[in-house]
């Protein structure tokens, strides 16, 4: 591993806006995809706002996952952050576009805590 | 605007291990930081690590900051997604640099739900 951690930035274009604007179906969505991803679930938390759109994350064991919809942009933002080799993004990421029915979706991957960066930050040869 | 979110991933190298590893105070952290980038708080949760780490997730009305710390490592990756122009998250990377201790730390910003993809997607000529 040649990072602590990987963040998946993940965008779900012209998706179901009736599916995105249903808190219930996102945090059903949310849960069952993190349980699909081999997470550990900690917690979880939605919201809806007015007059449309949810957020909602879920702490997992292995760091988070985050949900943001715009209804009437047919569009989501989902990160999913994860550390481990234990824990799979990409079937979360597989189940939702199905779910949201995104007919158009790519993520960009960035790695965080690099350990060279953690090398150089601490000074020292190994870490 | 060209995107319907900005997300900044703030990596914060060579921090203060023993803040890191206290809940109680990234929590105080977070919160102060999400106040000062005038943002409006919706919930938090925060989690401590057995034997060490804190995650910790704040919702705000304009979508989330999020916080993983790794004392053994002197490391803490953030990230701050917000939607319109209200939210300064400048403000709280520079708070919580400060807070954290770091003597490297670097961001990258990532637009989200980006104005001409989601033009593309449904297939009209404006948004």
């Amino acid at each position: 591993m040649a990072s602590l951690g990987e963040h998946y930035l993940i965008e779900y274009y012209d998706c179901n806006p009736h599916i995105l604007d249903n808190l219930q179906a996102i945090e059903d969505i949310l849960l069952k995809a993190a349980q699909k991803s081999g997470a550990t679930i900690l917690n979880n938390y939605l919201h809806k706002f007015s007059p449309q759109g949810v957020s909602g994350v879920v702490i997992i064991a292995e760091s988070h996952i985050a949900i943001h919809t715009w209804p009437e942009n047919r569009y989501a933002a989902v990160d999913f952050f994860t550390c481990g080799s234990r824990v799979d993004p990409l079937k979360a990421y597989e189940y939702i576009k199905e779910k949201l029915e995104s007919a158009y979706t790519f993520y960009i991957k960035q790695e965080r805590g690099i350990k060279e960066e953690l090398q150089n930050a601490s000074g020292q040869s190994s870490v």
